[in-house]
């Protein structure tokens, strides 16, 4: 058998159709003037899959939402893709070093923060609102007082996780034995706002806070962009379309000495989809005291020096991270079936860790209700072992089965039939080379556990 | 050896020592005159050891939160104790049965809700505010009306997760066959409004919607009430203190017929500490027409029926759990140590599975550097198994260390010295029984990891 695959391939709606074995490839460059319908296109086929198969909630401004790379509403796919995400980062930023500690904050600060972070979101309660509007005899001035002084007091949205961080500092100097560098891990809402329309948005946030010295300030920035590019490349399908770049100089925050950005390439609309922001951000934010001027950082090591520390904030957008391994993952596939029909197969070819189903199980022909039993039995040994699984033998459809759960991005189907019931054997599919193998029941669970393992090791 | 325990033990504050063997207990009844001057102790108590253990940040105000069961700033600790807590909730609800499913929806909505959520929260822009109180030729009443409106139009902070889930009725039916029951569970920041103090707060909440037929509503209330209360006694040190019981029909919210609390009691300060709330809340809402009546739910099964479905809303409070099990875990032992004076030793007897750290690393006697390397090693060995470790070995401070990592939790203590270069072996200490056994530095991990599974699996 033959597979071949292409990225950046021109396609048309062809109807899907479960595999063959013949594949044949057509593979046409993109002419500059038609890039902007293909774009939209392109753009339109990633988040039709996402909607088709549970990985985004329907409707136009939801999607809208996912391809700014916002916080949306998401199907279960889309969940379990996002978690498994957050976990990642997590370990790979938390669990790696014995120098980074993990902290969680709050989303809204209550009056003013001590490190004097700019109030850009008010959280107003309506029944306080409502009643400095209902009061009749009040002069313009003293509404307008009054309400000022409600904002002053309700607390604000943040939209970094850094603020909570740098308060954290002092109480984290006792936990590294008052010596740097050592960092500060958080993973969480922020809201974003709207910059015009009216409507902040929220956004999901991982974000790492190094304390390190100035002098070492420059080759930890290249330390954690070495570390964090690594970790995106690991689980790309394409390596490559991960990259970092300077962030130029007028756009560096006030305080900050360099940056830098780990951008995904899409394949289509490059121009478009850049502008929405970038993965993750990297930056020498400077010394903490210019950064949260109220607040003093000076301390003393334990060899008697007086330190301030500086600061490196490392921001991971993980809303947009899921965008861009989907859209990273998805192949297109041309063939040719056995009656020569050109067909198209779409293939979620998400790395094994991240993929949110990673086995489906499925009825073939047999007696139903004991090949239910022998699901059932399988579904809470996966389950147990933590192996997510789709229970596919609940749905009546049997049709395009591979079809839907190549778009899913399901790593195997197992296919329970009447065979199994008489010699154990079952039907595993792999999504990515479409061989189907014979496989002994109780062999099954543990294939799978090493496939991942093994696949997270690499 | 002799290892006693007594729960509901007066104490004072002992200085801390390192333990002992000789163990003596001593129980006082409380005399109800002197409750309420205990209940303050005992919580300070706790408060106390949580911050100094790093399961909380420091600050009256933060503690405060804490108390009241809401969402605040943790420090490392209390950041995985946390994690662990949602693992193991969205593990047991959705990932045992093959009816649930995880979704992800907003914690703020803009606009009105297709449900018609009551809208308490608003999360306005200071921006937008600021430019209508700016505004110098305009009256009273238009003011008024523009700030209504920009509040009209302003996102609203959810105050629990089933308005999402509700939402996400209609696409879900597809993903089960249209067939109930089916559940779809979230978790995630909810807001809670402030009831006059003007300072609305954060809590995470771990929420479970459950789509039913009316007639079987009241059986699946108490089937998830079964395996709710379970999952709570699993992780308890005392199961008994985790008990349900009915809501008072007057404490109903509207359209709920019934509801069930679980309940921890708190063994100091029953009165007080109940008044904050529940650890999970569980009730049969009613019929989904009652609830959002803006939105259709008569949907038609495959076999032709019409049908609306009756909802029961399972609600967990993370953080009052947190609260919860680091309350019941806390173990206050006094015994006299070998020149017969009285000690007091506190221990944190968190489940092997929520406890944040597993295994803490230091070093004996013996040359620092070498032995430095070997904890090195086995840290990395642990981290990449996914145990969670703390190094010990960085600290300087070598005095009371059994102290201070029992009142961390902390599973095992592992002390890498001098023996172990010549002959491989560690001493390894229990925090549950405090026996130290020798182990060889090759069987260590998966001595760890068997004992968290076992632990699991009960």
């Amino acid at each position: 058998m033959l597979t071949l695959c292409v990225r950046n391939v021109l396609f048309r709606s062809f109807p899907s159709q479960s595999s063959s074995d013949a594949v044949q490839l057509t593979v046409r460059p993109c002419s500059s003037s038609r890039a902007q319908e293909e774009d939209l296109h392109q753009t339109r086929t990633l988040l039709r899959l996402c909607v088709d198969r549970y990985f985004l909630s329907p409707g136009e401004a939801n999607m809208e939402l996912f391809r700014r790379g916002m916080s949306c509403r998401y199907g279960p796919l889309g969940t379990e893709l996002r978690r498994n995400l957050l976990e990642q980062w997590w370990h790979s930023v938390s669990r790696t070093t014995a120098q980074v500690f993990g902290i969680n904050t709050l989303s809204s600060s209550s009056g003013d923060t001590a490190t004097g972070a700019p109030r850009k979101l008010n959280i107003v309660e309506n029944e306080h609102i409502k009643q400095i509007l209902e009061e009749k005899e009040v002069s313009k001035d003293l509404l307008i007082q009054k309400i000022q002084v409600l904002l002053q007091r309700s607390p604000t949205g943040r939209t970094s996780c850094l603020q909570g961080a740098l308060e954290q500092f002092v109480p984290s100097l006792e936990l590294v034995n008052r010596k740097l560098p050592f960092g500060l891990a958080e993973t969480g809402l922020c809201f974003q706002p709207s910059g015009g329309s009216g409507c902040p948005g929220e956004v999901t946030r991982a974000s790492l806070v190094w304390f390190c010295s100035a002098r070492a300030s420059s080759q930890w920035l290249d330390h954690w962009t070495r570390q964090r590019l690594k970790w995106w490349r690991k689980f790309a399908l394409s390596p490559s379309d991960f990259s970092s770049s300077d962030v130029p100089e007028e756009e560096l925050e006030k305080a900050a000495s360099r940056g830098v950005r780990i951008i995904y390439s899409f394949p289509w609309g490059r121009r478009r989809w850049r502008r929405c922001g970038t993965e993750e951000t990297l930056s020498c934010c400077g010394h903490t005291e210019e950064i949260a001027p109220m607040c003093s950082f000076v301390f003393q090591c334990r060899d008697g020096r007086k330190s301030v520390p500086h600061v490196i904030s490392v921001t991971a957008n993980v809303d947009r991270g899921a965008l861009a391994f989907l859209s990273n993952s998805l192949q297109t596939l041309k063939k040719e079936d056995s009656r020569q029909r050109l067909q198209q197969r779409k293939v979620l070819k998400l790395h094994p860790v991240l993929a949110p189903v990673k086995v489906a199980l499925d009825i073939g022909r047999g007696a139903s209700v004991e090949l239910r039993q022998v699901c059932e039995g399988l579904l809470k040994e996966f389950m147990e072992a933590k192996i997510s699984t789709w229970p596919g033998y609940l749905e009546t459809s049997a049709g395009q089965l591979n079809t839907k759960y190549d778009e899913m991005g399901v790593l195997f189907t197992v296919v329970v039939n009447e065979n199994t019931l008489e010699s154990g054997l079952l039907q595993v599919r792999s999504r990515d080379t479409t061989v189907r193998e014979t496989m002994h029941i109780s062999e099954i669970k543990k294939f799978l556990s090493r496939y991942i393992t093994a696949a997270d090791n690499v």
